[in-house]
């Protein structure tokens, strides 16, 4: 029996609750620092780690056995955080906001900005986050989340274009939503008149895994090598499914315009490399694209998508938008620059966006903020 | 700098993934026993916490530092559980099924039946989940999730009765539909015929908490009592934001059917509270009424809804379902079945079901199965 199933009691029948004291953690205060709190009273060690901070941080413990920390000032933006107790891992039991994955837990601690960043809850007017179902490869379920603009259920004769969104190994169909904030992103952007109204699909992005779990078997281990025959296979199965399943069914469910200049395709890590081989094998499908801290080898272009780079021309004409960026302490820098020197050397015209910071979600909201007004826009500047 | 960053190096560039075996959990047997598996070389003890069992379950660790433990058979359903390490209590981190809650992180596994369930998912028409933004009290941000049954975007005409369900004491507008699977218990129960389409509305219960998340204060601590000056705020504050701001939204942004008759209104826990003193409040708005584990007291009851059972002829004529349920082993089970005995003494009409097991979401979503298809039809059984 679950602790709170006893401790419910007090509170609903008026006496005293005995939960020990309320937590509020975590305590963004007015000067950008964050206060943490984490109740154990028996733990010997507590410590927070977050990615604004390069080393895990020491918490003490006060006479309640409520262990705190008051850190920063810290920039304003999303960070994932977590608690390390006894040197275990946990989330902050006191916090809603969490980030979906398959292989970590955390928390999210959101510092605003002195003026509402791109990415706030503005009073602006707001589009609709929809969890959908769709019929997926093998006989499995497939799920999706997918954003509609304001103004969606009001103008029922209005057709949209439609951005493909795919999130990165072991993150979820939520993690653009939960924890890029991609809907409120895409709310301020279209209330600034900065982007156009669009449809946002958000796959899941690990087809191997589902048809596993539906079919009662063990989850597959990730591909241990991007070239290996496993990790091919994987990425055409991803192609196919977003091509053959995904499109269809949003098309018929959603007021789209199904033509390849009103798809765009994009993804972060393994979802940016999803996307490229997406875009690049199906050039029918896809006007616009692009890679948020993500790559292919020349090796790998040379031998799967010799038409790309051998006819810049057409590749040029085809893509409207070809965009490529990453952070400069991100581990897939190296890679990523050579791909853009790549492209460059190959005279396929692309546009680039280097930011501080490395493989993280901050990046990720920066790239989603950068990219998506330039998306269906009939007059995208070229580099 | 957090330690997933790190590892996906790895994997991306093609070598060998240093961090550890794949750890599978839960994995659900065929024979219907659960592994649980948990990676923390180490760690001194790990124990599994799930409300299948009454006691912690001791786990044992492996060469790897992998600790496991099979269970079972465990009864189909879908249950909460978390793993206690060293006495601290963590989520799976293996799982992507959780709990959405403000004060415990729980993981969620889910024993198929021979014949799938009522919340299985089937190979039926699936509705959707949309979040939405709605203006709230004192100039803040609603949440809501909302359901919208099968065929709702291809029928452009037809409007929809709606069913407000609110969930309990530390949940989140999420919980309905993470746990409680109110989404596919629906797709199912109108693919059977057994219940009429609807659209549910599922808002987030505590009003005090997000005005003083959203206006920069501490969140205040939950009421100690249900009749202290605090609480009875509380409850009004609450009525007041689904009547006077998330109807008119919804009403607004969907295609409802806006009358009484047409309107149901049900809860668990403090949901389920609030669900009777809003609707005993506010009979022009409601004419449907569940309380799923929960009551009012009769002093309440003569303080602040006289007419309710001063008049029982008018309220037996007003109300189309007054429903009342609880489980054998909840700790409202008194309460609750002294609240029943309160209405049959009044003669005020009602349903009960009175299950097995305890305060749990187990038992939410027998209570929905069994109320929603008796909503809106135009002949309802009496007691």
């Amino acid at each position: 029996m679950f602790l709170w199933a006893i401790v419910l009691v007090p509170i609903l029948a008026g006496a005293q609750p005995p939960r020990g004291p309320l937590v509020v953690s975590p305590q963004v205060n007015a000067d950008k620092t964050i206060t943490f709190r984490y109740l154990a009273p028996q733990a010997k060690t507590v410590e927070l780690s977050a990615q604004f901070e390069k080393a895990p941080v020491a918490m003490t413990k006060d006479a309640q056995g409520v262990w705190s920390v008051t850190v920063g000032p810290v920039k304003p933006d999303i960070y994932p955080y977590s608690f390390r107790v006894n040197g275990i891992t946990v989330m902050d039991p006191a916090n809603v906001a969490f980030f979906p994955n398959e292989r970590f837990k955390a928390s999210l601690v959101d510092v605003p900005g002195d003026t509402p960043l791109i990415h706030a809850m503005r009073d602006v007017p707001h589009g609709s986050i929809n969890y959908e179902y769709y019929p997926s490869m093998e006989g499995t379920t497939g799920s999706l989340v997918v954003y509609t603009p304001p103004g969606y259920d009001t103008n029922p004769k209005q057709k949209y274009p439609v951005y493909y969104l795919i999130s990165g190994t072991t993150d979820t169909e939520e993690t653009f939503f939960k924890v890029g904030k991609t809907n409120l992103i895409l709310d301020n952007l279209i209330a600034e008149g900065k982007a156009k109204p669009m449809i946002i699909v958000m796959p899941y992005g690990n087809i191997a895994a589902r048809v596993a779990e539906q079919k009662g078997g063990a989850k597959p281990a990730d591909p241990t090598g991007r070239d290996n025959p496993d990790a091919v296979k994987r990425a055409n199965d991803f192609a196919t499914d977003l091509v053959s399943n995904v499109i269809p069914y949003i098309e018929k469910s959603y007021r789209t315009i199904p033509n390849r200049d009103n798809r765009a395709i994009g993804g972060f890590s393994r979802g940016g490399g999803q996307t490229l081989r997406t875009a690049f094998s199906h050039m029918d499908k896809f006007a616009w694209v692009c890679a948020y801290s993500s790559y292919l080898s020349p090796e790998e272009m040379e031998r799967s998508y010799p038409s790309i780079v051998g006819n810049p021309a057409n590749t040029n004409k085809q893509l409207k938008l070809l965009w490529v960026s990453v952070g400069s302490d991100d581990f897939l820098y190296k890679g990523t620059v050579e791909f853009m020197d790549y492209l460059k050397a190959k005279q396929v015209n692309y546009k680039s966006l280097i930011t501080d910071g490395g493989h993280t979600w901050m990046n990720v909201k920066t790239y989603v903020a950068a990219t998506t007004p330039l998306l269906f826009q009939s007059q995208t500047p070229r580099p």
